[in-house]
């Protein structure tokens, strides 16, 4: 480290909620006879492990009162956190003001208080601290003269710094003040939102109910890395992520090899891992353009399930993103650099042959995205919570993830002809493809493997024939596969269409003013049709 | 109002930066016979108005230090703020603290500290209020007894309330008080953004640079309203918006009739606005699913412009959004609802014969965006600042908004044939609506009327087949039409089908390792071809 600009510590403040490490921190910087001021459970614990420590309301000379509202907002306590050295050292020494130069405090997370089924309005309130939050923003904001540790993360660099050189340095105090006023607006960002999300009762001390959206949405996100540029190259760009990612998302990757990842990188392949997630049998995706162009499932591993997935597309393959939702083995992965250039691979494990075969195209970049226990057979359980966003001009659309997904046991048969077992495994695939395919989206899929895929077109019709045409231009048989569509089929001309070309069950959610008419040309061409009842729209 | 659990206001601290209303408010709480508390510039002000205030330091018995930086950090103040009335009563009464309450507080905007062009960081850090913050969340904790304006809007409700009742009522207190988490939150989320995007100068107290983006974003949005449902009916939406939108974006809209707005409605409105404020000429753009399924210029003003704009796809076209840049006259508006279904319009303005056309079809949604001095007339100067973000498994894809858009001198021509006045016209209109047309996205136009759209499909060469099998089924003419291709081509291929198919003039980034082979096509079928130099993907 550079001692530049160093700052002794002499006196620290420490309150913490979260206790970790605590009694440790307290001995060391008593060892380095740093004087040690605290308050409540920090300073029982001190002194129970045998730190002396001096109590906040000896130094203030004012009572804690309130049941703890009022301990520290005190001008004795501001004032040595506030005061600058060498500025303020006359009137400090004239009313008694020492200061102090390092903060110690941690606030209890308010979403944790808030997250508990039985919070009640006064408990969420009782729980907002004020004396703390003031105390961060007092020591942060004067961190040319002193330190401030939010997070127990930060005690060992800390204290080797303060233990070889007496204090901290510039840098050091600089980040940490920053780490304080993030955490501070990560704390007031979450009682923003809790409490403009309330419903209150009007006659009670009770809250009527939550708001699924709060009046002020305060969305707080950590930054993983700059990214070379956007979506163009004219666009600057950076990848960021929760504060609190859930686990099995795309943001909790590990790049093992490659190319630093591209904004397109990124988002293609959360469209490949998210599609792939939904599969609990061996699954391969393969994305380009925000679009799915191959996706198989196969019995006999990743690797026939990546072969599969190949041929749907192998042009739109070229450049893609290729997804897995197991462990990829070293053929799979030879296989693959062997056929095709590849962007992105993303799985959430790899065989060591497999990490040599990549090895060999340095270029690509290989992701592995951990799955916590109980996650690694894919499917409907993990779906993860949380919003999806769209941004609009100086607007911004929240919505609950699209996490719905059907199985057999939602399916409504509305044909005369029952669809087989294998037709409903097709089924069942090809709406899981249309989940992620750009609407209007249709899907032709069989023994699991897509056969054409119509993305993001403006009229259904031309998805269909987009299919078709794939298919065609593919030499892939349409005879025999079954369709997909992501929304409800508005006419019969679908239907007549699709019986046209061979299709003979289909997929869709219903919902139609005419879906007498479209169920009775699909009974015209005695093909199996199913409704799901949910609609995949995707943008 | 319900008077439901008034708390009567006895007593009041007046501490604000944004002086307007104060003088009236103090007088007419002075004149209900409230004491007022006063600090700096606002007690100076209202003296000098002749309203009687007492200074903070004469209730703490402790002096303002540090040039402000400690004065109202006091348990005299706080414990006034904070004590619970009926709980708290004997202590306070004992340690001589007088309940407040109500507080009058608002901060200065952190974010104007900083957009100062010359503003240091040791300004920035000055201007980093501690006091203020403390007592606005010490009121709002305590709302149960205390009620805070951080607004000059808040106060004639507030005063009616007072001078009526004696006091606010419980109700407004909440409201009150989630007004004042929210604007602490905001703060703190710009003082984190604004530090953490610092890059620091190792050596001496000056900022080295701002990252362009910080490490900790806070993003904060305040809802417009509720949705109906999201992007599919089992998902809950809302729509927000920026706590300052920028003039002339979506967000900025007025709803002059029918149904309420949808997710869907909303994301199609913003594509189609954005669209044809892209053009200075009277233009009209046709959304559906997303994309622009029809767009046109017309000297002759924006209802010609709508009839060419339909011709292009009016299967699409059923149901659409359908935006203008020019104020919608009573023609247009009729020829819309007698020929077609629609879902939406947006126009900067509308004849009165226009809204009465309009009101026939009560169901139609009509927008009004107005656009301010300056802004009328479209085109590149008008596109706003902003970011844009990408929702991806717990992590956010942040970039600069895509505001770039070439003009005529831009243009690179880089073939023997070179493009003809009304070519470099249709290859502008046309290079217009390609940026917002999802990706890969390929454009005929001619006569500024777009003549086919193929939309966002995995390979290039099929968004090309699309526009022409679009312009073939509408029987219009590709014979004469200009291309328009948002990235480059990587191969020749693309070009000579667009030769068979009649295309005259190309458009197009230009950057593939084959442009020599690229260029040779376009000569060898003596077509004129310019490059943009700028790739425009949309995801």
């Amino acid at each position: 480290m550079s001692t530049a600009q160093l700052v002794p510590v002499r006196r620290a403040l420490l309150s913490v909620s979260d206790k970790t490490g605590l009694i440790d921190l307290g001995r060391r910087l008593a060892a380095k006879g740093i004087e040690l001021l605290s308050t409540g459970g920090s300073a029982k614990a001190l002194r129970e492990a045998g730190v002396a420590v001096t109590d906040v309301s000896d130094v203030t000379g004012f009572p804690e009162i309130m049941d703890g509202r009022v301990k520290t907002l005190h001008p004795k306590v501001h004032g040595g956190l506030l005061g600058r050295r060498g500025t303020d050292d006359a009137v400090m020494a004239e009313l008694g003001i020492a200061p102090i130069d390092l903060l110690v405090l941690n606030l209890y997370p308010f979403e944790s208080t808030v997250a508990k089924p039985d919070c009640t309005l006064e408990d969420a309130i009782e729980n907002i601290d004020i004396g703390g939050p003031a105390m961060l923003r007092s020591a942060a904001k004067n961190w040319n003269d002193v330190g401030v540790l939010t997070s127990p993360d930060q005690y060992a660099d800390a204290l080797t710094e303060i233990e070889q050189h007496g204090g901290l340095s510039r840098n050091t105090r600089f980040k940490l003040a920053v780490a304080a006023f993030n955490n501070v607006a990560s704390y007031d960002g979450a009682i923003s939102d809790y409490l403009s999300g309330l419903e209150l009762n009007q006659t009670q001390d009770a809250i009527a109910g939550h708001a699924a959206f709060p009046g002020q949405v305060n969305s707080r996100f950590v930054k993983v890395m700059d990214l070379r540029y956007g979506e163009n190259p004219h666009q600057q760009a950076a990848f960021y992520r929760d504060l609190h990612p859930a686990p099995g998302t795309l943001a909790t990757f590990r790049q093992l090899q490659g190319k630093e990842l591209s904004f397109n990188n990124i988002a293609d392949a959360d469209a490949a891992w998210e599609c792939v997630r939904s599969f609990v049998k061996p699954a391969c995706v393969i994305v380009k353009h925000a679009n799915p162009c191959g996706v198989a499932v196969s019995l006999d591993g990743v690797g026939r399930a990546y072969d599969l997935a190949h041929q749907t597309d192998p042009t739109s393959a070229f450049g893609g993103i290729i997804a897995f939702n197991r462990k990829v083995d070293g053929a799979t992965a030879r296989a693959i650099v062997e056929r095709q250039f590849v962007e992105v691979v993303l799985a959430p494990a790899y065989a060591d042959e497999a990490l040599k075969a990549f090895a060999k195209k340095g270029n690509v970049r290989v992701l592995v995205i951990p799955l916590p226990a109980g996650m690694e057979q894919g499917g409907r359980q993990h779906a993860h919570p949380g919003n999806s966003t769209k941004r609009v001009g100086s607007g911004l659309l929240i919505q609950s993830a699209d996490t719905g997904m059907i199985g057999v046991e939602d399916l409504k048969i509305v044909t005369r002809r029952v669809p087989t077992q294998a037709q409903i495994h097709d089924l069942i695939f090809a709406w899981k493809v249309a989940k992620f395919v750009k609407s209007n989206a249709i899907v032709y899929a069989r023994d699991r493997q897509t056969i054409g895929i119509g993305a993001g077109q403006m009229s259904r019709v031309y998805s269909a024939r987009i299919a078709g045409i794939k298919a065609a231009d593919e030499k892939l048989e349409v005879r025999g596969s079954v369709m997909a569509s992501d929304a409800f089929f508005p006419f019969r001309d679908g239907i007549d269409a699709a019986a046209a070309a061979g299709i003979t069950a289909v997929i869709q959610p219903g919902g139609s003013m005419r879906d007498s008419e479209v169920i009775a040309a699909a009974d015209e061409h005695d093909m199996a049709m199913v409704f799901t009842g949910m609609r995949h729209f995707r943008h």
